[in-house]
């Protein structure tokens, strides 16, 4: 990978492989070291729950891992520093090791936001445990429970802070702002429209965010809630506003943990891929459930086999069409494979098994033991994060009939699909 | 049902049940007459769906049939307008009478927030299409988008607006409010603490905020947003602002209407009632499932046999458990008694049958026709709003098999109860 490389802190080597600039087949757009500060010490307890919101989990991740992610795979970026409470420490190295988050590292956090942010910063100029930080030329500053980043956003945020020195993602207010009296009552509204809200990410000129909290009054670091002020206050650094988008919205309340969950279910939900078998019937129930499924907005890719270089993963849902037999094998493969990518723990991978009756010659008795052994490889499945249901069908030669148990399939197909309920998994449905 | 009644305007017979003073046995704490304003005319762009928000179905109800159903459940409450564009008049009409809301009546909507409100509020003071409504002494304004409210609250807001002329909830503001340069960049920032988030409900004398709307200029008509603000400028009437609790958030995204569904699946899963039969198998199967559910948070009630008193939609959550064979009888009759509760269609009402198996002897032609039955079956249970699902387990003499099959049962139990997913009725899941 080539770059142009204007500055002589900047690591000549990376390896992270899904940046944005080589997807997009251009030069990385960032020449200069940029590292990050997540603040995650706070306990809470808006949520109303007894786990911070940061650790809290949604589909078995906690939400912080999240974030870390959004990051880490952005390759332009060299460290993220997680500032969490000390007696947080062991919970948050677990999660970087299970995770595989190689960028991270653990600092303590303060008693407000304004010192765990500094203590953050200090990673990067001051000795510590273990080996310092390289001083970044941009730091971004952002919360740990805002999960959902963009790259291209980051980069918005990063190329202005290099350019103005300080820059932070902004939200039209959804309320009316008011002051109070010291009764409680109404003194004054805000007109709205002059008003914004001011979200993260931030980003800072390392030297001016480090220099501006070197300068702030005990009363700043107690009370104060805005980094953007302290760059503007200390060291005259009028922060650019950028408009960000509605997914940087903040997870907050318990309730929206359940906002952040869907956003990540209709995100994995975007696409399937069919294996459709060798055989006519299984060929001919591809192309039915590839229309349908299509026709309510996913992309469908229909193979009739595996390909030992695809990467099951990729796509996050496999469906798998059998008729009669169940082929134990096979699924035992793709399984293997799933776990075989690096990333597979991050988001659980949905494998579909489709039988196909076109025969009455099936005994109780097996299909009680198919039953049981479906059930036991579902398990094992779960462990590796892969959610396998099952759904049989019975082919009818009345058209109708017929037409109906498609789309009964794929009614339960999308509804597996969208919901990811470990709860199902092993389970055999009738369509 | 004796209250004081001081106001001549007050209507003396109310016939609503549920009315928080009823409850608490003690006399109405309202004494005057209440009515509601409800703008919900709005294109709810933000959410970015083609369907404004307000119309949005959450477990298949419209999102503001909840919002109303919140006003029309408190007895104090007499009049509830609705606020919506024209082209919504007709589906608005077909909510009001599929979901029997009998307190309402539609107005039309202007181009603006204020003009719609102002409309709503002339609904109790000019002839319009239909009998004019009473003047109320109070009448509360809200969004029709906010689906959460207590009764509690609403009576604080009331009360206080009684009192002082205005009121308004608030809330801690969630980020920093910002002001922009003609640049872009920060100008200033705003301290925190001394801010609040203006949200709605909001309630007036109806007076007052009548004749606020009367004096309003076109600039305020147009860019306006806060009814407060109105109150205080045109009538020197300064609000009494009432911190509000977290749930009264907006919907604004798309996401929060997932955060909506949560917060109703949640309310609705906290109890299940098991109906365990009279054999002794399925009695101790209910205290197994009961300890289960209980060390899980719900609050369970075991019943031997539905009694006819009994109202089966209160629980929301109903289990049946059965021995070997299956009793359709009972089923029809309980769909039955559920259909006949007024607000059956309100909320999705859950029927869990559990089928124990203590014996092999069930040949696959009759489970094939039984599952077809129970197929059928759920899909006209679907169309009165009951979500019926199957579960079946085998008894084994062995405790750490029978214990693992039970709590099997009892997760699939929570995840379909909390999940109340239309798409897996008529399943019969194997525990």
């Amino acid at each position: 990978m080539e770059r142009h490389d204007s500055c002589s802190e900047w690591p000549v080597e990376r390896q992270h492989e899904d940046c944005l600039s080589e997807s997009t087949q251009e030069r990385c757009p960032v020449n200069f070291p940029v590292a990050v500060v997540l603040p995650a010490a706070g306990s809470g307890e808006r949520t109303g729950l007894s786990t911070p919101k940061q650790f809290c989990r949604i589909l078995g991740r906690p939400l912080i891992s999240y974030t870390i992610h959004a990051f880490e795979r952005v390759c332009w970026i060299d460290n993220i520093v997680v500032v969490v409470a000390k007696e947080s420490h062991d919970m948050m190295a677990d999660i970087l090791h299970k995770y595989n988050h190689t960028k991270v590292k653990i600092v303590e956090g303060g008693p407000t936001r304004h010192r765990s942010i500094f203590n953050g910063l200090l990673a990067f100029s001051e000795p510590g445990v273990g080996p310092k930080l390289q001083k970044p030329k941009v730091v971004i500053i952002h919360d740990a429970v805002r999960p959902f980043l963009e790259e291209d956003f980051l980069l918005k945020i990063t190329l202005a802070a290099k350019e103005q020195g300080a820059s932070g993602a902004v939200r039209p207010l959804v309320s009316t702002v008011v002051a109070a009296t010291t009764g409680g009552c109404l003194d004054y509204s805000l007109e709205r429209a002059k008003y914004r809200a001011s979200e993260t990410p931030q980003a800072f000129i390392y030297d001016i965010i480090y220099q501006a909290y070197q300068q702030c009054s005990e009363a700043e670091f107690q009370f104060g809630t805005e980094c953007l002020d302290l760059a503007l206050q200390h060291c005259g650094t009028r922060a650019q506003l950028i408009e960000g988008p509605p997914t940087l919205w903040k997870v907050t309340h318990k309730q929206d943990l359940a906002s952040a969950e869907a956003v990540i279910k209709e995100s994995l939900s975007q696409s399937a891929c069919i294996i459709s078998g060798e055989c006519t019937e299984t060929q001919n129930l591809s192309i039915w459930m590839k229309n349908c499924l299509t026709a309510a907005g996913m992309r469908v890719d229909a193979i009739p086999n595996t390909e030992r270089s695809m990467t099951l993963s990729a796509s996050r849902n496999v469906i798998k069409l059998s008729v009669n037999s169940s082929d134990f094998v096979e699924i035992r493969e793709m399984m293997k494979r799933c776990e075989e990518s690096k990333d597979f723990l991050l988001y659980p991978v949905i494998i579909l098994w489709v039988f196909l009756n076109v025969s009455d010659q099936v005994s109780l008795r097996q299909e009680n033991d198919e039953a049981s052994t479906i059930m036991n490889l579902a398990e094992e499945a779960k462990k590796i994060n892969i959610f396998l249901y099952c759904v049989q069908l019975r082919y009818s030669k009345v058209s109708t009939e017929w037409e109906r148990t498609v789309n009964r399939l794929c009614q339960l197909t999308m509804a597996l699909i969208r919901d990811r309920n470990a709860a199902f998994t092993g389970q055999m449905l009738q369509a």
